[in-house]
């Protein structure tokens, strides 16, 4: 059933979303995952191998241009006739929660590089992927973007990270009005709560009540129903929160 | 596969979207469709008991408190044991585009019945039913709420239709915080364009270009992916729109 | 300085935002205050009189079409030749925090009356007024709404309040847009926080801090600086709150 | 009745907002203008002077962290027992209207240079100064923001501008959570329609409609009237428009 000839590409994979995204789009996909370090890849690239899937992982900081154009090229050799059918920009960093006055300059710009920055150049590179995928692609080829609660509300103390998620939201936006006309579905989730991930377990959200965070593997499978959404029905923005959440 | 004990209750069936949906979520359960007219879910129930389906309708205004208090009567009776699944707000009514001071209150009062108050009784009636079935729901028991470009933009000409929308999704909103610790997932769609009904096949939306028009069907794929999220991981609400439509 | 054949009406006058705007305005215009009870207006038409103003209250339900027809026709004849240079709406009612299951519709009823079908009929009587003005109006003329949080958000157990403001805040923008292009000025104000009132004394807002509680003086400031805005410059919505408010 | 010992500082000055904040400022503070290049600003100066204020230009790049450290230590020898009074952040930059593809990313660097990181700056420099004047201020001490359309809306083509917009409004809102409890108003205006600057004489808004195009001199008075605004009830964003803007 899987469309070999067809791959995905997430950047910014670790335990959490860009790992559950990776495996359920891998049922139907080629996936290259993009980290920082092999470290966050090598296991995720083992399950889906082991579940039958293609997978593949490259190493490069989505904040350095030269790192992103690379894994690039190195994808084009790996899959030579492939189709960019999903890519889906994931990464967080720049996360500070502390009194402005405190905040460093470098702090800001970490927020940046990872959120407008970052994305921009993951978006140069996958949009005209994504545009020529257009006639072929089983479903509308989809740029998806992981936000947060920080990308509409600046909270007390987060505005150097809220400065980077309200950028990437931009952008998202702007994107979208300009490439959905062309058949590319630009998508931006809002996760709004903590994610279920093995490094949160001890991060205690919503008093510990069950299914207080949110489970990675439930905002891959919304982020596959976006980019299966017929071309007349796109959405371009959904929220995902647990429903003992206060919003 | 279908949970038979279950069903789910439809408000505002006819050719468009309330259609779509009972044809959805008639693959997994029971469907009651409510209508001002047998007209309206009369070949929607044989076109799912043919697919193998079970459903039936009902006739009651929903902006008619007694009628609907007695299509909820039927219903129990009808499905005894029946535990409610998802019940979906579909009612349209009060659109009126016209200058302000040609408006009649009247107008203003077809709005808010169809809108606020219809779906204050249908939710009313649903809720209690939906906490109940929480504990043995296949997917978390889903109040679902159609809305429109209005439901967030008061547009010149439209301040009437835009006043019922409006009040409609503060309704959903304040739902979706007291229900969703309890277990229930409320959740708003803003349909954003036109759609793409029998009844709609002269009206020419962006320029008719294919799918210019939302796909009915493809909404309630959404509606049931809404339907379908895991608790840790709702959404309050999602946008849809066509791929060419202007935002 | 007044341009006494200029008048300002406002709807809803009581002890907080109401009768500052009436004081506020009326070192400008001839004030008409529209009350339930004429002990809601009738120290204000004193204190107004006694500082050299000019002010008068008329009885009438802001939510009985017939009272406020009948109130306008008063006007014309107690103001010959006036012109309406400002109109507030200011009404307050519905206001319930309960359960959703707790609630009557009736509750829902009385914050539709008080908000979108009260303002409706406030706004189809002094627009056209507000028209004939534009040409001599010492500023544009001018419609103001009072709006509250919960027009912005549903929160839990306070629905169908939400539902009034939402609808009231629809029709403010509506009216803006169709009538903005012909001078007359539409804003509405989010107001979020308690008011500082002498019925509000007993209420201890922001834990009893200092100006934790807004000053409805400020509030009508704000509302006279809207009304005073160059047409090229006109502000569509405001939000006000106290500096320790959190939002 | 100006109060000499307290002043205020605007940042980004030249012939629209600025030049007429900086005015209807030195109407009560001493004003200090900062510029990249003096021709910015030599002429509001003598133009203050003549109508008998304080005012005095500074030349430094709002996105060069050093020149405007060196602004502000000029400025505390100047102005010796001085307090700041009120912080206007004026830049634009980084406005790029084209398709995506063929954007460089250096233009998204100049819209976050201008934006988020070039207030940055500004807010560590002015916050402190403006704690300071909180127990003695005329009007609570202000960090004022000057916004567009494109803070809240990433139109299609506008992405770059639009990040950085979205960006130094997400600021701007954490600062007026984090700072509005400790006295200070933080404040931004979405400033949605073209500009009526002397440069923008041949750039004909809304058909060339008398007024079509925003009085700077409008916006200056807004501005003031946030200055101004009781701590009880502070603004925190302000949209501000053309009467016969679409919006």
């Amino acid at each position: 059933m899987a469309s070999k000839s067809f791959y995905a590409i997430i950047s910014g994979v670790g335990s959490g979303t860009g790992r559950a995204a990776a495996i359920r789009f891998s049922k139907a996909y080629t996936v290259v995952l993009l980290a920082r370090k092999p470290e966050s890849y090598n296991s995720i690239v083992d399950e889906i191998k082991q579940a039958g899937g293609q997978a593949f992982g490259l190493t490069a900081d989505a904040t350095d241009e030269a790192a992103v154009n690379a894994a690039f090229e190195t994808i084009k050799k790996q899959l030579p006739g492939g189709k960019l059918a999903a890519a889906i920009y994931n990464v967080n960093g720049g996360f500070a929660r502390k009194p402005f006055l405190e905040l460093k300059r470098e702090e800001l710009d970490a927020s940046l590089d990872a959120a407008p920055k970052g994305f921009f150049t993951f978006a140069q590179k996958t949009l005209p992927l994504l545009l020529e995928s257009v006639p072929e692609s089983p479903h509308p080829p989809s740029l998806i973007i992981t936000g947060a609660t920080a990308s509409i509300k600046g909270s007390a103390l987060f505005g150097s990270f809220a400065a980077g998620k309200f950028a990437l939201r931009a952008l998202g936006q702007s994107l979208a009005r300009e490439f959905g006309p062309k058949g590319v579905h630009v998508s931006h989730a809002i996760i709004d709560g903590g994610i279920d991930t093995p490094w949160g377990k001890d991060f205690v959200a919503n008093n510990g009540i069950e299914d207080g965070k949110i489970s990675p593997d439930a905002i891959a499978e919304t982020y596959w129903h976006l980019h299966t959404q017929h071309r007349s029905a796109f959405t371009q923005e959904v929220d995902i929160r647990p429903y003992v959440e206060k919003f």
